[in-house]
């Protein structure tokens, strides 16, 4: 029998991402593309300031520098960040990025002292942020909070945040990885949302469905700092075209799609939570993604999931990951996938897992 | 009148480089390429592990790590060594690209300490290596020394200082940027150089031409600790392919050039070597590159070059820099373009500008 990710693989329609990550998403960005194009130069040149021009206006930023990721720029501001304010302390949520996929590169090569705000099943609130430590200059938020399913603070909190950090000195520095994906729920521009943060860092492979690469936005001099970094790092590439091109490409055909992407998560989302032991996180989703939580062993699940998608071809889960003992979950991110599924046999589809999930519990 | 380096990029053929470092490169190198390709993901799948095991083989390693820059690959290699050795103290030539390109990554980041070793006009030399202090643990060479014009020592130079490096728990790391274009003068192969160094780091985008990337080898473990410093380092991209299938594409491709373009300087850098107010960094070159150095004023040299780049539409000099009151000098590489250089055009273009200068160097 075909594996969970196999069966995802080979389903006829997949309700969450924008296709496979292939050497076809380069083919496609850049085709048309003028041969004699130059190459950026170790950060110079019209290829890579004429893109950073734009996102800098597009984030309503002083400056931004393109990053070939999300891990270099976001560490390179908080050194900024703590270089200019004299604390080697910062604080983020339990499960930021740079707490879990960064093999503690913030501690191990700058030397930064990370405070745990908040606890690990709920964001960061504005009581939170008062209770820091006196010592903590810089506050990075993560908007949506991914690895909760992808969740954001009212607005009006996000305010507040803002105004208390900009009140007590308190950098404040945007995790936006998926930042063009909450503009729709929020309502905002990106701009508006960049307006209450010193500096952002945006990337291009989640919702944007680019290769790689990021950009971080802030004031002149930080830009020009982060440059400086950026050599450090090894960032500085004689040539990140290919990433930038095809950034480029994608941003502008992806941006306007956002707004049906996030419909489209909440109409699957809804799909899920009518079913016995299924349920999103959050229930109704803020951004074009979710977490899909299935009440049942990993292993159960898997083969449960995986028949689903021999059965009626529709890709509903590439991969499960154990949360308890009788527990498992998903990412759901719609993106351009989702709206080539049949909506009639998506729901029978996720009818007949939910049925065979309670199958499955009860034998 | 059109300035040095429009002379230059307008010329009808050039004497240096492989073309133009334009998006031509990127298409070249992905036609015919399979769009269905998957992407490597965070270092992982075949796309990127092929081309390591591929580059392990070649260079005599237990394991390779591919890498988005050779700043990246450099700094970690000498933190792995410095953290095995258990000094922070390494040793390089204060030409080292360590030292002067890299805005001092390796103080900054990885808080090592350089020790510099012979002079700036000057290769390493077994004496310098026998008289470091004592708690120099690794020592970088670079092969061609690329700032002085890409020199080289003896070969047998090289083996003792290897031995002399093992017997002492030395650990002898090769900057190998451009390690392939060595290969023809010493008559060895990549694997028979490497095996004199405990760890190397090759490049794909000097004399192979590709648009960047590097590989780091040496031992299992050392590339298994790379792997977490990339992470670190934001390096461990969610894709590289665009580096990775350019960089095997141009490998293949200009490997086999190299004994051409050893061949090609040499008889270039006698033309000019026959030349009043002309020499060459090394006289009789060792690679594909030479340093061209001009007995006058950088503004009057480029001036003259220009001019004669207009007349003969042969590039000779993208750019010189100034290296005394009335001395300038520009670095030339040899790679595809020089073949398409009619010879006896060529030779009437240097005496024209052996006679430009002189004539300059009068008035």
């Amino acid at each position: 029998m075909e594996s969970l990710s196999e069966t995802f693989q080979n389903a006829s329609c997949r309700t969450s991402g924008s296709g496979p990550r292939s050497v076809q998403v380069l083919l496609d960005a850049l085709q048309g593309e003028d041969g004699g194009t130059p190459s950026d130069m170790y950060g110079k040149g019209e290829t890579i300031e004429r893109f950073e021009r734009k996102l800098a206006r597009m984030l309503g930023k002083e400056a931004a520098v393109f990053f070939p990721s999300g891990t270099m720029a976001q560490q390179i501001a908080l050194r900024i960040w703590s270089d200019r304010k004299g604390s080697k302390v910062v604080a983020y949520h339990p499960l930021c990025h740079l707490e879990i996929h960064e093999q503690d590169g913030l501690r191990e090569l700058h030397h930064l002292e990370p405070v745990l705000l908040g606890t690990e099943d709920r964001l960061i609130t504005l009581d939170d942020v008062k209770n820091m430590p006196v010592d903590v200059r810089c506050l990075l938020l993560e908007l949506p909070q991914r690895e909760i399913g992808g969740q954001l603070p009212g607005y009006a909190e996000l305010e507040e945040i803002s105004a208390y950090c900009r009140e007590k000195g308190i950098a404040l520095h945007l995790d936006g990885a998926r930042l063009f994906e909450i503009l729709p729920f929020y309502q905002k521009t990106a701009e508006e949302v960049c307006a209450l943060f010193d500096s952002v860092y945006v990337s291009f492979y989640k919702g944007v469905g680019g290769i790689a690469g990021a950009m971080l936005a802030g004031d002149a001099d930080l830009a020009q700092q982060s440059k400086v970094w950026k050599r450090r790092h090894g960032g500085d590439l004689i040539s990140l075209y290919p990433y930038i091109l095809s950034s480029d490409y994608y941003l502008d055909r992806r941006l306007p799609q956002m707004a049906r992407y996030y419909e489209e998560a909440k109409e699957l989302a809804a799909l899920y939570n009518d079913c016995f032991g299924i349920r999103t996180l959050p229930e109704v989703p803020v951004s074009n993604m979710f977490h899909l939580h299935l009440s049942a062993p990993r292993e159960t699940a898997e083969r449960v999931v995986a028949g689903v998608q021999a059965e009626t071809g529709i890709g509903l889960a590439a991969y499960l990951r154990e949360t308890g003992e009788s527990a498992c979950a998903t990412e759901i991110s719609i993106g351009d996938s989702y709206r080539d599924v049949p909506k009639d046999e998506l729901r029978e589809a996720v009818k007949l897992l939910g049925e065979r999930l309670a199958q499955a519990n009860r034998s």
